[in-house]
């Protein structure tokens, strides 16, 4: 197993380039079960995040009350209403390219069952949140990729936040090798786990991250570029430097306290502008 | 018939002037017939592109559900609740200029009533997404313009997508022709051809438009462009020229993959001005 | 009766200065019946327009259903639900120092009779759009305040729209000084018409005004000017003349056909900045 | 007792720091019951202010078709439907370090018993608008933090507004003295009343905060500040500042009349960076 820092340079090297002639279909459609009626809101952070971040089509599964919330704010995404319920009964949209589930979600049975249906595909699959539970996983070509804060993770694996935050490299790599997982520890210095024992550190970030929302924002970028990535590595590795790159940009413009998890998406252009102006030289 | 690549100039001289005392009459009302439920997003980004684009007046009929979602964002505008089946019955809004239909519409039998009876009245029809069928067409004295992407257009003819892609002149011109309508063939260097054998390429625009909802604003820059235009060929060149430099500019400011179909009606100022910039040079 | 072009100085002039320790209160309660359920974004435009110029609060008189689409864009504002019905039924908010009646409205019937209570009060009054009809009025201290555009004239006095754009200010000031009302007769060169003979001529404004919902916004701007300026015709020319400098200033920016009637609200700020600006030197 | 005025330089020094590691669960959740269903912009302007301020969870209680209105531009908060009646009932969210009341209520009875259930608790208790009310306080170790509006103020004592004015720092000390409770008399210089005797004044804002929707903006600023803040003192003293400093710095840019309450949020960021830069020299 190899720990390494993901750097701005791996960030650019690992940044797909498409053909002038790329239609939607080849940026894939991502599928994003998120939300209900008191927490529409990691619904539309979610989406919101996606479409940031190079996603073709944005599918949102949840209820037609959020969804109608969601809509104004982000037209381009379409909804399949009562998602997590379909999804629990085995349905989902056709042909894929990634899948998410967890923000703003509350009902442990449906989630679960849901859950299975979605790793019963044969796309990248992302729980975060409310679909993150202590669980036993089956055998996966690629492994499902949870992205646990220090006290869901507890909540996982019945450690305290204290064992975690104290050797969280370790911890995270022994957990992604016996569930067979890729394990994304967040919180300061965001610990991506692989199976093989590999793991990437992500170094950007800051605490104007600690807002509620900013996960489920995380959750939207990472499906996105499970969408538009050569590999699972890049994808996850990209996704979490690019979430933390905006909180930075944020901090050097208006100071630590005053961000919003909203943000985080509007400020994505702009850091993507900036890696990609570095990449020119 | 003469095949041209349309420029900036051709678009600039294309511009139509108006009178300092023009009022809202004067530029007309466009009918867009677009969004359901669980796609209301069509219909709002449809109408985002028709008002930035000089429209006098906006319609959009839609599902009432639809309409509480778009109108807090375009407030410009004005709702015919189930505008699919009034039209399918028949009823449509009197002294319209330009009227258009499709976008996040689903119910066929629906729509191909609404279709005809958009066909019978005098005035342009933009066919587009749901309401692109295998269908014949009556002659009519404005072509019917239909705006398929290629895998609608293989949809329209069957035709492989493939086959579409590797002669995507000739074959626009052939449909044209065969059918009497003005085709739009979207993609990488969009074709608009035309019944008397006349093709306009169109050079501007990237992958920054292969995202959902790009091909439903440019139905609503369509609309406005063919209320206020001289010409159908004009209105049609000068819309699909301006939808591909929003995407250009964009990519110039923020590089490639992180625009949202909303950004192309927010570009819309500002490449307008650069385009009469350059006119007045 | 002196006619005369009303001038950027005059506008300075008139804005009226107000205490430091100046409260909500003293800037006054503007009420706006304006908005049904499917034409909302009247009452939105006008809402917008009354922030921005000043107003000390804003009730909005609509259905329910477009208070719920209101709310979120326009959160200072609270809502009167079924305003319209309530108002005919004789009954409307305490102390108000400004109303506006007629964007968005249809009820024929129910218009006529909110009108009549409207004009029972002793604040001034202003009729636009559905409000404007056929119709005499009982002498009032205050004129009603009317804001035809030139079609609207034509159907309150049965002249056609080429007789009064042959001679807008005549026509203007006979139809004022013969109905005790201050006509204002919107347009190029909007006139506004006083019962005492006087008339103000406005030279901002341009035909990127000339778009569904643009009045509609004139209506909100001309009540809060209402609520704060020392008389009514300061505030009715002062109101005329920033909506025309916010389509100056985009055409400015951005050339003449992109700016929609969200845009005038929007603008306001940078316009009334640069009035100050010139008064400042 | 000792009353002094608050400067920037004493904001900058009351400015809470935090661990690079800090999660949101630190910067702690704040629950606001605001808004009804004619009056939901209050709930939003109070969740807008707490969202900039640095709060690191926000629950808002209000009812369905209020939350349906917020969710869409603060996506960030979460809901607890008809929290006025919960509360009200006994039942409040969990593990709260702030909660206010008040902005854009009305159901007195609800209110009295929703307030009874909050003083209880043992974290710091907003009350403001219609939860201002004559009425008793039990001895509480945190006193009530209360924010009227001269007419407020007036309605909960019996004074005049004239002879509140004429007295404000010495009628603030004594309410707040007598009823042990935390005065907070808005207006031109807030004045800050501590049941010790000590006063802060504030010296920043202007009458471009006379309008609808910026005492509930307040309330939002304040409960993010109690959450973050080391004292209640340096809370409300920050809490004020702010609020005032965004007014100064609109003007200053704007001019007078064109702010509105949701500007005062939009403003936080840059003024909050300000202070910092003056920090660091
Ligand atoms: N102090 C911090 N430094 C860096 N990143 C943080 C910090 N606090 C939170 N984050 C990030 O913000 C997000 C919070 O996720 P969640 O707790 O699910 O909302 C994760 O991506 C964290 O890594
Ligand atoms: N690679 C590309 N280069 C240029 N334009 C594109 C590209 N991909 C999509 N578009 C445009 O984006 C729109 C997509 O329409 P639709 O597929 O209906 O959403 C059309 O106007 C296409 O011409
Ligand atoms: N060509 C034009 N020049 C100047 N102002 C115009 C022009 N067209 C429309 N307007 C203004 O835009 C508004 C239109 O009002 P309405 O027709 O009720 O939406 C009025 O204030 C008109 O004076
Ligand atoms: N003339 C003024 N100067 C300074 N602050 C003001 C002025 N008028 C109102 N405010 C502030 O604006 C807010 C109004 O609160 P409210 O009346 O509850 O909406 C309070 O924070 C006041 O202190
Ligand atoms: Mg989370
Ligand atoms: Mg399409
Ligand atoms: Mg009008
Ligand atoms: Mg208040």
């Amino acid at each position: 197993g190899k720990i390494r820092v993901w750097t701005e340079e791996d960030a650019i090297n690992a940044w797909p380039s498409f053909a002038a002639s790329a239609h939607k279909g080849i940026f894939g459609t991502g599928y994003i079960i998120a939300g209900s009626d008191h927490m529409p809101g990691s619904a539309l952070l979610a989406a919101k995040g996606a479409l940031r971040s190079g996603i073709g089509k944005l599918i949102i599964g949840t209820s037609q009350f959020a969804s109608a919330i969601l809509a104004g704010e982000v037209p381009e995404t379409t909804y399949e209403f009562d998602g997590l319920e379909k999804t629990a009964n085995g349905s989902i949209p056709k042909k894929l390219k990634a899948a998410a589930i967890g923000p703003g979600l509350e009902n442990e049975d449906l989630i679960e069952q849901a859950v299975q249906t979605l790793l019963e595909g044969d796309f990248p699959v992302v729980l975060d949140a409310g679909a993150l539970q202590k669980r036993r996983y089956m055998k996966r070509e690629i492994p499902p990729i949870l992205t646990p804060h220090p006290g869901e993770f507890s909540r996982m694996t019945g450690l305290t936040v204290k064992d975690i935050q104290s050797s969280r490299i370790q911890t995270a790599l022994q957990y992604a090798a016996e569930n067979e997982v890729i394990l994304i520890l967040k919180g300061e210095q965001t610990v991506i786990a692989f199976p093989d024992g590999d793991a990437i550190i992500n170094l950007t970030g800051n605490s104007a991250l600690a807002k509620g929302g900013s996960g489920d924002t995380l959750t939207g970028i990472l499906t996105a570029c499970l969408c538009t990535h050569r590999t699972i590595k890049e994808a996850a590795a990209n996704a979490v430097l690019i979430h933390g790159m905006t909180a930075d940009l944020w901090v050097s413009k208006y100071g630590v306290r005053t961000m919003t998890a909203s943000d985080i998406s509007d400020m994505i252009p702009e850091v993507m502008k900036n890696l990609e102006n570095k990449k020119g030289i």
